[in-house]
């Protein structure tokens, strides 16, 4: 029924995560409404965050025009442990323990052979070449407590064991198949002083 | 915690009907994931649309560049029966009954005087303006069968009373395929109330 511009912003919208027809066709009729201001203004934010967001050249945290991240460029940050994360947005609910003081290293997904995600997917190779040239001491494995990020931390502990380097895993405080970006800041806290050895 | 670009686009995905901090952050992140291509097209959607979408100069339905929109363009509908919406969405459920052939007016709303919408916010003024203009002979209230559409039609009817036109509502009752034993009382109220004669 709707045709042109209105069709395909209809369209554009409806491929969003979890926009279905409906919800794209309400969205889409709010924008027509709003001012012109209000909606050109969610484009120019769409245009400037895909042209001035780049990933860390270190650890694929979301980075800022820069080549490194504000966690990597740091420099009172502990070098020499590192946690490692399934997605940037973890990197926020694990700062937001003040728990930890070391960097990072972001996966960018996990473990899912059924969708065809394997350890070439992932940014698995970044994180062993870092090992060798950063001298880092701890890696904390700290993927989701749900299957795929077990998976995950049990596939890394394997390739890490022959490295001579501390492995932990973050203590199953969280509730077992839950997600980390939801966590309260005391569970994923406590989880983090608990981590312990994993034998590879 | 985010800064920024991301940040900035979060804030303005977190200004849209129905999307909370949470959905924004993910969507976000999804359009940080995805190709240029793919983020920059919704991106230029909007802005296309916004460029080129205007409201019809007479029915206030969505027109495509010209001043009116198909459904008033199209000399084959009756110009003597208007039918009166809330919004274009409804002219499109009302086009797929393929049982009306006049025109619309699009109100923009429905009467809410806890939300501050009066008269002066809908497009009532115009409509009253296009009786006299258009030799219009009948006014279906077509508004939403809630408070709301109810009290806006009602408005309506007081309005259009002393203008000597034919205003009619449309009916409330069962939904066709419905049952009774789940239909709530005041619908089904309704529908006693509007009973028709049946010849046997």
């Amino acid at each position: 029924m709707y045709t042109g511009p209105l069709r395909a912003l209809i369209d554009e919208l409806g491929r969003l995560p979890g926009v279905g027809p409906k919800s794209a066709q309400r969205l889409a009729f709010h924008l027509l409404k709003v001012s012109d201001d209000d909606a050109l203004r969610l484009a120019a934010a769409i245009t400037a965050m895909k042209q001035r967001t780049t990933l860390c050249a270190r650890c694929f945290n979301v980075a800022e025009g820069g080549a490194e991240c504000e966690v990597c460029l740091d420099a009172r940050r502990d070098a020499t442990v590192v946690c490692v994360v399934e997605d940037p947005r973890d990197i926020v609910a694990v700062e937001r323990t003040q728990q930890f003081t070391g960097r990072y290293h972001v996966l960018h997904g996990s473990l899912n052979p059924l969708e065809g995600v394997g350890p070439e997917e992932l940014k698995v190779k970044e994180l062993l070449a870092r090992i060798e040239g950063e001298g880092i001491a701890e890696i904390i494995l700290c993927t989701n407590p749900n299957l795929e990020g077990e998976a995950t931390a049990m596939y890394l502990a394997r390739r890490l064991a022959p490295l001579g380097l501390r492995v932990t895993r973050i203590a199953s405080g969280l509730p077992v198949g839950g997600d980390l970006e939801y966590a309260d800041e005391l569970t994923l806290g406590r989880a983090i002083e608990g981590r312990r050895e994993v034998a590879g």
